[in-house]
């Protein structure tokens, strides 16, 4: 969908776009790993947000809500790492408070001009004073060329830190968007960044960025699953300062569908990123579910492939039992004729119509010990389609989660 | 809800009831293990059964449907093991129907009351002359006391046989069930046995026999989960000859209920013999929700957290991580206020309402090393409950999953 949109990926992460600062630092929460990111605009941005759809929300989860719904005006994020502050109860809600007026008095900004954020354990209180702390050194270090030190704070079990920025032009004028994001449990759709940071120096209507925050959100995020869990802290927050000068995108607009498109680029980018690194994995596996009868039974079909644990211990054997993934599709609820059924790996043939059985295990065996796999499941019923990207499950994901707390 | 009812636990599995033979061999079809096994009763008898709801279906389980479809009256049951039949087409039909011939022939009984059941791979033909052969020896050599190689025969990456006999009395008349069932991968609800089957000698209608089987099985093997995946093939079949002589039990009597309470009996405890067992698992783990504002949110919410992959892992990790059990009924789906929830294990006390912690962490840990965890969330919002039956997700069950088919 961005063959038309010529988009140039470029160094940076959130301080590509002009006017934005970031950094990160070490304030004490984790052991000896940078813990705590501010990202800021000095000049008046908006924003706009995506939280968990989990019934069990995070103390920021629900500052955050509170803050957009009186205003999108926002030029602050602040996010920790080591500690979600989730069902910490009232305490936590000060905590986060605390957070929100500690960054906006350093940064002499109204107080609902600031998110937080909060990754990590969750049912213990945050060691607030550090942070508060920490904010405040923080706030008066941030730097033009702060992501990578964002990026590396907010990441918890994460190996590596993911970020990403683009360039392109809307109306002859160039607009950058940057992003960074954590993974990598406790991943499901609805949503399952688990955070997510972008910043873009397009000029767009608060109501316009939050529909193409939700559009894009729906095809990257929405469609990235680890281990079926969705977490109490899930957010992708996106800023936009207008520092780029073009005319101020509105909805329905051809502006506003290469804005979006380019959105979507980023945060599909960073939901590879996020499953390639998913806890253990040792593989980023793109389930491509198409000739559907909708979009919605192909994204039933493609999540539920992507959540299930024989087909991702199968992958990490490179064993290529396509049973277990039309047995998946048979248990997803969605309506099909398993004999029309087709799959592929990386696009060569393993079954066709009628059970055909093409499946030459050797070559087989070739895709499925790379490190990326396209699985392919063609319905053969319709023209929709949809894509999930997940990662395989291995014995490093029960090493890791057995222990997390410890 | 069996307290009233007294029920003795007897040994002899599916023969324990009077009137019924059983045996299992190897047939050829796994690498030197029994694989082959037939349930029959010499004298007229009736089936019940329940499928799996996997709209990819074996074709024995089509097979199946079609001959209860057309008559209850079933004497002999044919399973084997190695092999699932699943996603064999045409071919894997005229094989199901091949074993339900060479039943009938050598039993001299009708085609029209054979069963025929598989597990194993996906995608695979039976070896089916092997298999026609076997049935033929087998068909010949069945005893009163065949329960245990049947047992045995049915296993696929079981780590041990399980059977069970019960005797209680109707109406003054003792009646003997006796069950056999088979775990222990690709096990989520609806249904999730993989494979089950009883045999009683009670007299009881067709239709009463069926309502008790969909009744028991409901608060059983559909509440068990092991990895989130359902079979193709999964069935629970019963039969029942009459050969107690009780008056033949019908709907809504105190007999009725009497049977039903003792199937229930019997397919509970094979279904915490499956999660103990399930595939690489160190320890049964039951969730009971209670206080839910009904039995289908207690059943929703225990669901969730008996499939989460980071609940699993933890429990397997004696880490008394309850942040991940009210996150996974948080994105359950139903309606409650996280605020109120209490968690324990085996009855002692980690969190009360208001996220008040009560956790000791010494304590939690002596409990959560047992081999048996019961895991009770206290929803606090009504008197409605639910017991789903789980283990532990292990490294064990990802080199077993990793490379199945080899």
């Amino acid at each position: 969908m961005n063959d038309s949109l010529p988009i140039s990926e470029i160094p940076g992460g959130i301080t590509a776009p002009v006017g934005f600062l970031a950094g990160g630092l070490y304030a004490g929460i984790r052991k000896a790993k940078k813990d705590l990111a501010i990202i800021y605009s000095p000049t008046p941005a908006i924003a706009a947000a995506v939280f968990t759809t989990n019934k069990t929300q995070a103390a920021p989860v629900l500052v955050d809500k509170e803050q957009l719904a009186r205003s999108s005006a926002c030029r602050a994020i602040v996010v920790n790492s080591g500690n979600a502050n989730a069902c910490t109860g009232d305490r936590g809600m000060q905590d986060a408070w605390a957070m929100v007026d500690a960054a906006a008095a350093t940064l002499n900004i109204p107080r609902s001009e600031v998110l937080v954020s909060s990754t990590g354990v969750i049912g213990q209180y945050l060691p607030i004073d550090k942070i508060l702390v920490g904010i405040t050194h923080l706030a008066g270090s941030l730097t033009t060329t702060g992501s990578a030190d964002a990026a590396e704070a907010i990441m918890t079990t994460d190996t590596f830190a993911k970020e990403i920025a683009v360039r392109f032009t809307v109306d002859g004028i160039p607009v950058t968007i940057g992003a960074i994001a954590k993974g990598s449990g406790m991943i499901a759709p609805n949503m399952a960044t688990m955070l997510g940071f972008a910043t873009t120096d397009a000029a767009i209507e608060p109501a316009a960025l939050q529909q193409a925050l939700t559009t894009a959100n729906r095809v990257s995020f929405n469609r990235l699953t680890v281990d079926g869990d969705t977490s109490t802290n899930d957010m992708m927050a996106v800023l936009a300062n207008g520092k780029a000068g073009n005319a101020v995108i509105t909805s329905g607009t051809n502006a506003f569908r290469q804005f979006t498109s380019a959105l979507e680029y980023v945060l599909i980018h960073l939901a590879k990123l996020i499953a390639r690194d998913g806890e253990g994995a040792t593989k980023l596996v793109e389930i491509h579910v198409f000739g559907a009868s909708s979009e919605e039974a192909a994204e039933r079909a493609a999540g539920t492939i992507a959540n299930s644990n024989l087909v991702k211990t199968a992958i990490h054997g490179a064993d290529a039992n396509w049973g277990r993934i039309i047995a998946a599709v048979g248990r997803s609820g969605i309506d099909f004729d398993p004999a029309l059924v087709e799959i592929g790996f990386n696009g060569l043939p393993i079954l066709r119509r009628k059970y055909e059985i093409v499946l030459d295990e050797d070559k087989a065996k070739v895709e499925l010990l790379k490190d990326h796999i396209v699985v392919q499941v063609n319905l053969n019923q319709g023209t929709a389609q949809a894509i999930f990207y997940t990662c395989d499950l291995t014995k490093d994901y029960i090493h890791i989660n057995a222990s997390y707390r410890s």
